[in-house]
C-alpha cells in the first residue's frame, strides 16, 4: 500500500534535485572562463549522464542492498528486495530516482575544483567510478544501514554523504591535477583568474537554492503523519534561514576583509549555509540554523582563503570550501544544535542542549570516516588515470582553452569577440622565453620613431609580452581582431557540417620605439613568434611624425623614456 | 491534525516564489548596463538574505500576530501562537517559510527601478526596513486580519499586499535617488538606454511566470474540499490566461504606436498581465481574465510612457508599471471581474455582475490607502538615508560602473570585451567641459593630411568625444584596446586573491585632420584628458598620404570637409 | 468529489510543462546567432501566447469535447462538458491547463528549425493555426477518443502527439521557407553556422529535462491507487535513464565520426532520448528505456547529419531530428518494448516480449497517419503564407539580423561587441559581386608599400571580403570598431524612448599591398560599398615602412607575395 502524498514528495524533490544539475552547470561555467565553457557543461552533463546509468546498474544495490557494515552487495540493474531499506508508502522506483539525483550531486561537484585543465576523458573515467563505488559506498555507510547508521550519525540529506563526499574528491582531484598555469607565481603567491559570467554564476546559486527545498524537503521521504508534516515545514524554514543568514554574514566579512563585499564569495557563502544546514535541517530550530549560517560563512571565506592559500590547491569554484568543509562543519554543528528529541529512537541530542559529547564524538567519526575513505580511494583512482589515460591536458591546449581543443568549438560562444583574460598573460614565466638579444640603444634624443604592428595568433601574445619586456618596452597596445594571411581560414566541424572559418581571431600589437632600434625589437619578435609554420604572423614598419605623452607634455624621443 | 496535501501544496508553492528571485535577478540585470550587472545581482541576493531573516525576527509577528486593525504585535522569531491566523492544516512554519519568499518578492522589486545609481550600503538599509515594518504592517491589514480584511477588500495572492507595495515604492525610491546620468536629455526629453541582454531579461520572465504558479496557485493554502480543488486549477487558468493575453495585445499595441514589436514591452507586458491577475485569480472567470489581461497591456504601455516621459521618473526595469500599476489596476478590475458567488462569505461581486459601487469601493480604497502608507513611508525612509549614508553613488562611479566601485569585479563578464554603451555617451552635456581652444583653420585645400591616434582610459571617452566635438571634429574611429603604458596595470582583489592586471582595458580614438591643424587638436585632446596622474595617456600622430570619401569619390582635402 | 494528490500532480505537472518554454527559448537562441537573439525569442514568447487563448477559445474543444474518430467540436471558450474525458478526480480547470501547456510545446518546437530567417508575422499567423486546428485534430485521434486511441495506439506522453506533431511541421516549414543564406555552398554543401551561446543552449537542456519530469510523470493525470505510484515512480526513472544513455551515447557516436566529443549534438542526443522515451515511458521496462535511449542517440547523430546533407533542410536547432525522428522512432519502440500487461484493458504488448506485429503495427500506422496530416496541412498553412503575407524576410534583412530589422533593437545584447561571425562571410557567393577592375600588377620588386585602412558598415565586411579576394588580395585584418563620419549616428526606439546612437558599429579593414596598386584595390573598394548614402565609408591610406614575414624571414616585396 503506498502513500501517494509521499510518492508525489519524493518524485517531485527528485526532480529538483536533477534541477541541481543546471545550478551547477551555471555556478561553475560562470565562475570559470569563456574559452573552457563548452567544457566544463559537457562534463557536468556527462557526469549526470554517465551517472544516472551507473547507479542503476551497481550503484544502488552497492547502497542498500544487503544490511552489511561496510557495503551493500551487487544487485545489477536493482532487481532485488528493497522493501526493508525502502521508505513506508513509496515505491521503489521512486525511491531510485530520488537516490540517483543524490549521487550525480556528489560526482558534479569535482568538475568545478578541476575545471580548465583536466581531460575529458579522464573526468569522464572518475565520474564513472565514483558513481559506481565510492559514493555508493560511504553512502551505504550512513543512508544504507551501514555502521554508521548503526552508531547514530545523523546525515539528514546529506552534509556529509553527499556533498563532503564531492568536496573532499574535489581537493584530492585539484591536488592531483595541480594548478591553472597562472594561478601561483614563482613565488607561490595566489592569483585571482575571474570567472567570465558572474550573472550566470548567480543564476546558477539561485537555481540550486531553489532546488535544495527538494534536496532538504525531500529527504523526509514521507508526507505522513502530523510529525513529519511539521517537520517538512522546519526544514524549508531552517535551510532558508541558515543560506540567507551565511550569505548576510559573507557579505560583511569580505566588506571588512578586502573593504568591498565580494559578489562571488557571497554567492558561495549562500552556498555553504545551504550544505551545512543540511546534515541537521530537520533536526535544529530556526535559532540553531542561524547560527550555523553564521559559522558557515567564516568557514567559506577562511576555508576558502586556506585552500587557497596556505594548501596551495587551485579550485576555481570554491567546490572544497562549499561542499567539502561546510559540509564537515555542518554535520559537526548538528552534533551541537540538534534539539532534544530530534531524534526519537535514539537519546542524542546537541552539546548546546545539554547533550553531551557522545552525540558530537559519534558526528566527528562520521566526518573523519567517510574523509578517510574518499580521500584515500580517490587518491588511488586519479593517480591511475594520471599514470594511464593521462589526468592533464598539455599547457598549450590549456593556454588555447579546451573548447577548442577537448571538442573543437572555436568557443562556446562563437558570436562574442573573446578578450585574452588578464590571468592568461600571468603564465608567461612559466614558458621558457629565452631572448638573447643584445639590446643596443639609440642614444640620441630626438632619434626617428617607429611604429611595429604586429599581428599573430591569440596564444602567442602571452610569450610575445614577456619577450618585449625583457628588452625594456613595457608599453604596447593590443587589440583583438579577425584576420588571414597566407593561411585563409581553416576547417573544423560542429554537428557534422565543416565550419570553414576565413577570418580567425588574431591579436594586433602595436608598439612605438624610438631609444630602441627597432630591428632589436623585430628580431626579438620574430625569435618568438617564428615556428615555421603558416600563421607565425607579419610585423609591418612605419615612421611616426610625433608623440605626446598627455601627463608631462613630454614629446617625441622624451615621452617614450617610460614605456618604450 | 495537519494536512498533507495542503502542506505539499503550500512547501512546493513556497519554495517556486522563492525561485522567483532568480527570475527577478535575470529581469534586472538583463535590463540594465553589463558594467552594473554584479551590482543587481548583488542587491537581488541581498533583499532575500536581509529580509528572510528580518521577516522571521520581527516582520512575521508584525504582521500575523494578535488581531489589530493596523499591526500585529512584536514576536521575536516567531515563537507565539498562530493558530487563529494559520491556515487550516498547515504547520505554522510551512506558513512562515511561504509567507517569507512573499514578503521578499515584494523587497526585491525596488532594486530594478533604483538600479545602476544607488549605493549598495543604502539599498541594504531599505530591504531591512521593508521587510521588517513597510511591508508587513500593509500586510497585516490585508492578509492579517487587519482593517482591510474586515472590509472584505479582496487581493487573493497580492497584487496590492506585494505588488503594489513594491511598485511604490520603487516610484518614490525612483524619483527620490533621481534618473541616472544621461538619462534625460537638459531639455528634459527621456532616451533608452537599452540593457545588456535581452536574452537573460526574457530568462527571468520566463522564470517569473513559471514561479506564479505557485505564488497565485499555492494562496488557496490549501488542497482540501472539492471547490478548493476546482479553484486551484481555475486559478492556473485564469493566470496564464491573463499573462498570455496581456502579452498579445502589448506585443500589438507597441507594434503599432513604435511600428515594430517591441520585445522588451511585450516582456514587461506579460509581467503586467501576471499581476493584474494576482488580486481576483480566483474570483474571476477565463473570460474575465482574458479581459483583465486586455487592461494590462494598456496599463503597461502608457503607463511606462507616463512614469517616463510625463513623471520624468528612470525606472530602468519598469518596476513600477508592472509591479505598482499593474498592481492597482488589478486590485480595481477585481473589483469589476470578481464573479458572484467567488467570496461565498461575503455578498460582494463584481460591478460587471451586476455587484453595485461597494465592492469596488472597498477595492479602490484599499488600492489608495496601502499606495499612502508605502509612499508616505518609503519617502520618510529614503529621505533618511540620503541624508545619512546618502542614497547615490558619485557621478564618476556611475560612469565607471557599480562592479568596479562598490564590489571590486572589473565587470561581472571577465572574458567579454565591453564596449562603452552608445548611452554613456549622451551624460556628455552633464560633465563641464570648457574647452577653449582657439580654432584655426587650415584654409588651404591639399594642405598636409595627419592622423592622430588617441589611447587613452575607456571613461574619458565621453569627454573626449565631447570636446573634439565643439572644435569641429566628428569623425572619428573608436577601437576597444588592451595596452599600458607606464602604470604597468594594477592590482585587485577576487576573492582574497590578487586580480594581476597588467594589459587594462583602453579606447584608441583615430581621427584624420586636416583644415584643423594637428596643433588645436592636440591641446585640446591634453586639455580634456589631463590630469597629472599615471593614465593619462597619450597621442601618436602619423603622415597620411591620403583620403578617399566612397560616397562621392573626393579625396584628400574634400574627402575630410564633412568630418573632419 | 475530487482527489487533491491527482490534483496537485496535474497542477504541478502543468506548471512544469509550461517551464519547457523557458527552456524551447534558450536552446533555440543559445543555438543561433546574436543577432536574432530578441527575435527567437519573441516568437518563443509569442507561440505560448497566442496558443495560450487560442487553444481555450477553439483548440480544447476540437480535442476534447464530442467522440467523433476524426474531430472533436467546436466549444468557444470551454463551456461544456467534459466529464467522460476529463480525468478521474480532476477538475476540469486543472485538465484543461494541463492541456494548454502540452499544445504549447508542440507549436514552440517550430520556431527552431525556422529560426534566423522567417517572418515574424508569419511566424504568429503559423502559431495560431497550429493551436487552433493542426495539433487540437491529431491530438483528438491520440488523446481525445479518436479513432488511433479507438485502435490501442500508445502514445503515453507524446512522442508523436505532441513532439512528431511540431517536429513535421519543422521540418515542413523550414523546407519552405528554404536554408539560412550561407548555409549550403553553390554544390550544395552543407556548411555549420555556430550558435551565439552553447552555455544557455546546455541550460535550456537542462530546464527542458526538469521539466520533463512534469511531462512525462504528470500524463498519469492520477496518483490515486498503487498501480499509478508505481507507475509514476517507474515514469521518472525511464524518464531519466533514456536521456542520460542518449547523451552517453551520442557522446560517444560524435567521439567517433568528428574525431572529438560534440557538444551541441550531445545535448540534442540527450533530448532525443527523453523524446523517445516520451510515448513509451510508462509501458517499459528500466532496460527497455536504457535501450531506447540507445537507439535514440543513433537516430539523433544519422537523423541530423540525414536532414542536413541529404533533405537539404537547414534545420538550426535539430527540432526536425530531435522531435520528428526521435519522436516516430520513440512511438515505433514502444510497440517493440512495451511490457506485457502494460496495458491493461488490451492484450498489446511489445514484439520483443512475443507481443507479434499487432501491437507493432498500430504504433506505425499511428505515426505514419500522423507525419501525414501534419505534412499535408502544414504544407498547405506555409504555402498559403507564403504567397500572402510572406513567409521569409529579405537578403538584406536576414543578413543584417531580425533583432534591428523585426523589432529596432540593435542587438539583444546591447553592451557586447558583436563579432562578425564566421558563417556570415560564406554567404558571400551568394551575392553577386560583380567587380571588373582590371588588375594591373607592379612587377618592379621593391615598389613602394601601402596601407589602405577602410572604414565601412558591418554588413559590408563580407562583399568587401569577397571582392578584394577577386583581385588578389588575400590577408587583411578586420577590427570592430565604433565610429561616426558625416552621418552622426541616428534615432531608434526602445521601450518608446529614443536611443541616440552616436558612434555606430563599423569595421575597419586594413591591407598593406605592394604588388597590386593601391589605385586598384581603392576602385574595387569603392566599387564594393559604394550606394550613394550617407554611411558609405572612408579609404586611409599611409605609406609603410618595411613588412616582415616571421615565418620565411622575407621582408618588403616579398613578405607580401602571398597574400597581398
Amino acid at each position: 500500500m503506498f502513500s501517494a502524498v509521499s510518492t508525489i514528495w519524493v518524485l517531485i524533490a527528485a526532480a529538483l534535485v536533477f534541477f541541481m544539475q543546471a545550478g551547477f552547470a551555471m555556478v561553475e561555467t560562470g565562475f570559470t572562463r569563456a574559452k573552457n565553457a563548452g567544457n566544463i557543461i559537457m562534463k557536468n552533463l556527462m557526469d549526470f549522464c554517465i551517472g544516472s546509468p551507473t547507479y542503476w546498474l551497481v550503484g544502488f544495490g552497492i547502497m542498500f542492498a544487503g544490511s552489511g557494515a561496510l557495503f551493500g552487495s551487487i544487485d545489477f540493474m536493482v532487481r532485488g528486495d528493497y522493501s526493508a531499506v525502502s521508505p513506508d508508502g513509496v515505491p521503489l522506483y521512486a525511491f531510485l530516482i530520488f537516490q540517483t539525483v543524490f549521487c550525480a550531486t556528489a560526482a558534479t561537484i569535482v568538475s568545478g575544483a578541476m575545471a580548465e585543465r583536466t581531460k575529458f576523458s579522464a573526468y569522464c573515467l572518475y565520474s564513472f567510478l565514483i558513481s559506481a563505488l565510492i559514493y555508493p559506498i560511504s553512502g551505504h555507510w550512513i543512508w544504507g544501514g551501514g555502521w554508521l547508521a548503526e552508531l547514530g550519525f545523523h546525515d539528514f540529506a546529506g552534509s556529509t554523504a553527499v556533498h563532503m563526499v564531492g568536496g573532499i574528491a574535489s581537493l584530492v582531484g585539484a591536488k592531483i591535477v595541480g594548478p591553472r598555469i597562472g594561478k601561483y607565481s614563482e613565488k607561490g603567491e595566489s592569483r585571482a583568474i575571474p570567472g567570465h559570467s558572474l550573472t550566470l554564476g548567480a543564476l546558477g546559486v539561485f537555481i540550486l537554492w531553489f532546488a535544495w527545498f527538494g534536496f532538504n524537503g525531500g529527504s523526509t521521504v514521507s508526507m505522513k503523519g502530523d510529525d513529519v508534516l511539521e517537520s517538512a515545514g522546519k526544514i524549508f524554514v531552517t535551510t532558508n534561514l541558515a543560506a540567507a543568514t551565511a550569505a548576510v554574514f559573507t557579505m560583511f566579512i569580505t566588506w571588512i576583509r578586502y573593504k568591498k563585499p565580494d559578489v562571488s564569495m557571497t554567492l558561495n557563502g549562500a552556498l555553504a549555509g545551504l550544505v551545512a544546514i543540511t546534515a541537521g535541517c530537520d533536526a535544529v530550530s530556526p535559532f540553531g540554523s542561524f547560527c550555523i549560517g553564521i559559522v558557515a560563512a567564516f568557514v567559506i571565506v577562511f576555508g576558502i582563503e586556506f585552500v587557497d592559500k596556505v594548501l596551495k590547491v587551485d579550485d576555481p569554484v570554491g567546490a572544497v570550501g562549499v561542499h567539502g568543509l561546510a559540509g564537515a562543519a555542518g554535520t559537526l554543528l548538528t552534533g551541537i544544535f540538534a534539539l532534544p528529541g530530534s531524534q526519537e529512537e535514539l537519546e542524542l541530542f546537541g552539546l548546546a542542549y545539554g547533550g553531551g559529547f557522545k552525540f558530537f564524538g559519534i558526528q566527528a567519526l562520521g566526518v573523519v570516516s567517510v574523509m578517510a575513505w574518499v580521500a584515500v580511494t580517490m587518491f588511488i583512482i586519479f593517480t591511475i588515470i594520471k599514470k594511464t589515460v593521462g589526468l592533464r591536458v598539455s599547457a598549450s591546449e590549456e593556454i588555447a582553452g579546451m573548447d577548442i581543443t577537448e571538442h573543437n568549438i572555436e568557443s562556446s560562444y562563437a558570436d562574442f569577440m573573446i578578450s585574452p583574460s588578464g590571468a592568461d598573460s600571468k603564465q608567461a614565466e612559466a614558458v621558457p622565453v629565452n631572448v638573447a638579444i643584445p639590446v643596443v640603444n639609440n642614444s640620441k634624443p630626438g632619434a626617428k620613431m617607429t611604429k611595429l604592428t604586429i599581428i599573430t595568433n591569440q596564444n602567442k601574445l602571452t610569450m610575445l609580452h614577456a619577450a618585449l619586456d625583457k628588452i625594456g618596452i613595457t608599453g604596447l597596445t593590443v587589440t583583438n581582431v579577425l584576420g588571414h594571411g597566407m593561411q585563409k581560414g581553416h576547417t573544423e566541424y560542429y554537428r557534422g557540417a565543416p565550419v570553414s572559418i576565413r577570418l580567425l581571431p588574431k591579436v594586433q600589437v602595436d608598439i612605438v620605439v624610438c631609444k630602441i632600434p627597432p630591428e632589436t625589437v623585430i628580431n626579438t619578435v620574430k625569435k618568438v613568434l617564428y615556428t615555421g609554420n603558416v600563421g607565425d604572423g607579419k610585423i609591418f614598419v612605419t615612421d611616426i611624425e610625433n608623440v605626446i605623452k598627455v601627463r608631462t607634455g613630454e614629446v617625441g624621443y622624451d615621452a617614450l623614456q617610460d614605456n618604450e
